[in-house]
């Protein structure tokens, strides 16, 4: 079986394994203070061209999420997503559990509209009775989001000076990360993305870690205590030297990058086929996530050799998801489009 | 420079990163439903002697205990534990922030008096004002103790006997279990802990593995939809494979038993030293931890050659620290006491 | 002026004020075991002719929303309701405070429709990834609607039966009980309600009270230490005999409902006058709350002499909410229908 | 029988039944928006001389230390008290269902001491693994205490100071403040008061009202939307006029003041009585709460014709309270005195 089921159904970079196997003899203190989480942050902060980011890791995107937006509402806010946001969807209520509302908008192929951010804002503060209702406090997008696609640098912008002028920092959500910025097509730069935002993170584990997210805040601007923050919602590693160790090898010499470009071949090699074969694609997607919609018939035949999820009826069609990762082979790829 | 800082300073044991190097090609599903975990379950219930358990593998201590706690209460009950309890002191208010409180009795040396535990719940419901109160809903000790201490089968079973009498479940924190199984001097096997408690943990992070707790309900009585009360937590893997693999490996042919008694073995190697060359210990610990008194020359002189942590005074002298794992080998237990 | 503005902007029914004067000297034990609530807590039995309910009174809705919403849901659990629901508009995230999500439906003219609720449901279980999303765990519905509108006997009970299909309790907001049931052509009667529901309210403050919702669990079905979950939630009055008189009071003799009749009368003259002279009225409410599209000119002209909010601009008219209550005289109503 | 078992078994002082009778059929804006509401806020503010201070009302005292506690800290920091203070003890649990651990201080009487405060906060900021702990966001402070003691001027300026020096906001718990102002011996006015701290209360409902506690930031520091934190805390009154007019009435022309003086000189009486005939008295008590131990006989016979708590056994006594309040009547008290 050829597996094109998600882009964590994998071990990890043989980068990070030899590496892991290098140092595994080093003694190192614990929580994230040691020497590898140390060069792995400067290594972040230069990728970033932000100097002075403060850099954390922590260990899965629900927990990310959680954390960070919690860190950065008062009591009486909640937060802006798409209604399809992960955050408003599969994360069984994490950020309902910490207190917060999620407010939500329409979502367009998983994106915010920054028309519809500006005149939720502006009526929400047009209505008398806004006192008694739950206060916008952060907003949250997703970069590449749940259904693949991306923004432009012009969208981000526009978010980004919407969010500026109502004071609602701009929180991205980067666990496919990698794949938005090296998607096809993609007009946007790891420094301008950080320059953009209030705070984002690199997602590792969908990105060829083991495990782990670096959470930036590009302008020195973490809350008070987010370390604390971090330990409180159980989010902190004790050998934080597995995540350092993890970002550190990714982040060196582009590897990060070379990952998800990689991936990102992969996944338009197998577009094309599907378009130039009549396949309709469910989203315009240039990331590592493709979804297509197949007829019973194909959808049985492809399940004896290739796994893949089949995510909800359209039409008489089935929506269905292949993913592409650092793991997948193009001669995998040649194997699907050989049975399309 | 020789470390014993703590049993988290360390890589993992090498029979795991063997382990993840042969796999790492394999692909596997994700969320902890993948055949590494579902193979460490089973060696789990076996070694328990419970077929029915319930297992399953978050990422961390803190997390771990939010997590089962908050299962297991009502909103508006309780933890009971020892004032020195992790839960009260180190988890930066995991437990109230979701929403409960902690209700402490005594520390005898970081163990929870069963007699004090029965005067406490007789006492509570016998104040007419209860109703006001927070309600005891679970009891929650640690098994060896944050002091290094364990308790006897007579004394966990007198803990049961009243958890049972007031309906109360008992939770054991095994952040370090296989210490307190393997300490010098235990009357306690795992499937005798297991049949007493309600809940209980076996720490992967302390002994031998990167990260990982393994929850056990020995009774297939685990709350309604744990898995989604993980997630809810931030506390599901999305690659659970990594937990599985790391506690296949550990629970394999009796490895988690034979790291802890070696770290055992050092440490009462490290303990007759101290008493034998007139040093005072602060507790009286059968397990990997050593708490001993140094004075300041002394602690001075060790440090140049040693890492271990200082606690705090008492009286003239520093309470201090140091802990062996599996990665402590005989040759530096020779070192120190050659310094000493 | 006169004063169409809302419910609550008028002291309490006389007949309450004199028993206020009555009992003043008494002396009564506190926290709603006094005579006073014990006698209320029969009556409101009798009239729900549900001898075993267990009934509490608490200070006001959006208190009782969440404590009772709270009370009834696990951790991992939300409240479905529709979209315009109080507690998921003007509840200021009350229920996600308490750590648990509200999911909506649609709403028609504040209703939810029975098939939507059951599509929902289906839907929900269908869902291959349900298990990392937040489950339903208990069903809101308000009655009389936020929009005045209600539900026959024959809506209610297919949300009922669909409730019972699926294990969760229906919970009715009856802020505006009163009113909903004295309705102009409602077929409901409160024992029918009473049956329905898991738990209700009468809601005080909109209808007589100075403050007060009289919470029924009508199949004594309360949670386990109610009481306690009161008071945790800060909802626990003190000198509960204040709300023991009141709704003492008004469920003597018929009170009550004499009360939302005679409201209802008023809404009812002037909903007749509205539609003569030709006012397009925005909902269809039997009750107490009337909304109608005024133009510009009207508004300024009537809000010379009335007191009426103006909700929200419709096309090139404002959407105004006039609401009658025990204290609208029939001569405001003749005034206000003059003035048309 | 003759009740000395609270100050809130009782109706309310007899001029705010007047007020609420002539009031009645006014019509007033709802959620302590209205002119008495305004007029009650300018009292307050004169008799604090405070003319800038922020004043909101809410229903009752549980409820308000949850409010202002959670409005005022961080999620990852918790409220430092005496072991008993009421939020500690008697409240459910409502801080902990908000998120925030009690941190203790040992109780002196009721009261906290500063020098214990100051070596708290030093050893807390000393201690290396501070960064693993919450960490304390707000002193807490009951005036007059649980115990019936009260804090001099010199104790609470010295409390003031530390907490000054630490950046810990003061939060004094008033529910008992006119007792405390008027007791015997008291060095210490409202606007002394009022200046040494950060927030504050006026204490209604046992203090003569029906319900309602008066919030005071005297600095005009109220946490940004602290009406939508109080909402969101379910302690929004609807009729916000009941809280309005009770407060309007008891400041007005120092009713509040005049009514603690009335049960100060009760209970002083009773407290004589009491030294004369030999009892021991359990506290120091020189407010309207007189703790005594009894022995049995004495509790049996005096239970005849009296009401009262029997608070726990001190030895083979009963310790007991009594409690006088606006509707004590001096031949209460000399019914009672003739009795012993």
């Amino acid at each position: 079986m050829i597996s094109f089921e998600s882009d964590y159904d994998n071990g990890c970079h043989e980068a990070i394994l030899k590496r892991l196997l290098m140092t595994n003899e080093d003694r190192a203190t614990g929580y994230g203070l040691d020497d590898y989480c140390i060069a792995a942050k400067e290594k972040i902060r230069n990728a970033c061209e932000t100097p002075d980011a403060d850099v954390f890791f922590l260990v899965g995107g629900t927990q990310t999420n959680a954390t960070v937006i919690d860190s950065m509402l008062a009591s009486y806010q909640g937060v802006l997503a798409v209604e399809t946001g992960h955050i408003n969807v599969h994360e069984s209520g994490a950020i309902e559990s910490s207190g917060h509302k999620v407010l939500t908008l329409p979502s367009h192929d998983g994106k915010m509209d920054a028309v519809e951010l500006e005149q939720w804002l502006h009526d929400f503060y047009a209505d008398p009775t806004y006192d008694h209702m739950v206060f916008p406090g952060i907003v949250y997008i997703t970069f590449a989001t749940e259904m693949g696609t991306i923004y432009t640098l012009a969208e981000m912008q526009a978010i980004s000076r919407i969010c500026k002028e109502y004071h609602l920092p701009l929180f991205i959500d980067g666990a496919r990360l990698g794949y938005g910025l090296m998607a096809q097509g993609s007009d946007i730069t790891l420094p301008q993305l950080a320059a953009l935002c209030d705070v984002f993170y690199i997602g590792g584990t969908k990105c060829g870690a083991y495990c782990g997210e670096a959470v930036v805040f590009p302008h020195h601007n973490a809350p008070a205590h987010f370390f604390t923050i971090v330990k409180q919602h159980g989010a902190l590693m004790a050998k934080g030297r597995l995540l350092g160790i993890q970002f550190d090898t990714l982040m060196h010499d582009g590897l990060y990058f070379k990952i998800a470009r990689h991936a990102i071949e992969q996944a338009m090699r197998l577009r094309e086929a599907f378009i130039t074969r009549g396949y309709k694609m469910y989203s315009n997607s240039p990331t590592n996530q493709q979804f297509v919609l197949l007829d019973k018939d194909t959808v049985q035949r492809l399940e004896k050799d290739f796994v893949f999820e089949q995510w909800y009826p359209v039409g008489d069609k089935m929506n269905c998801r292949f993913v592409t990762s650092w793991a997948t082979r193009p001669e995998d790829v040649d194997a699907l489009i050989a049975a399309l």
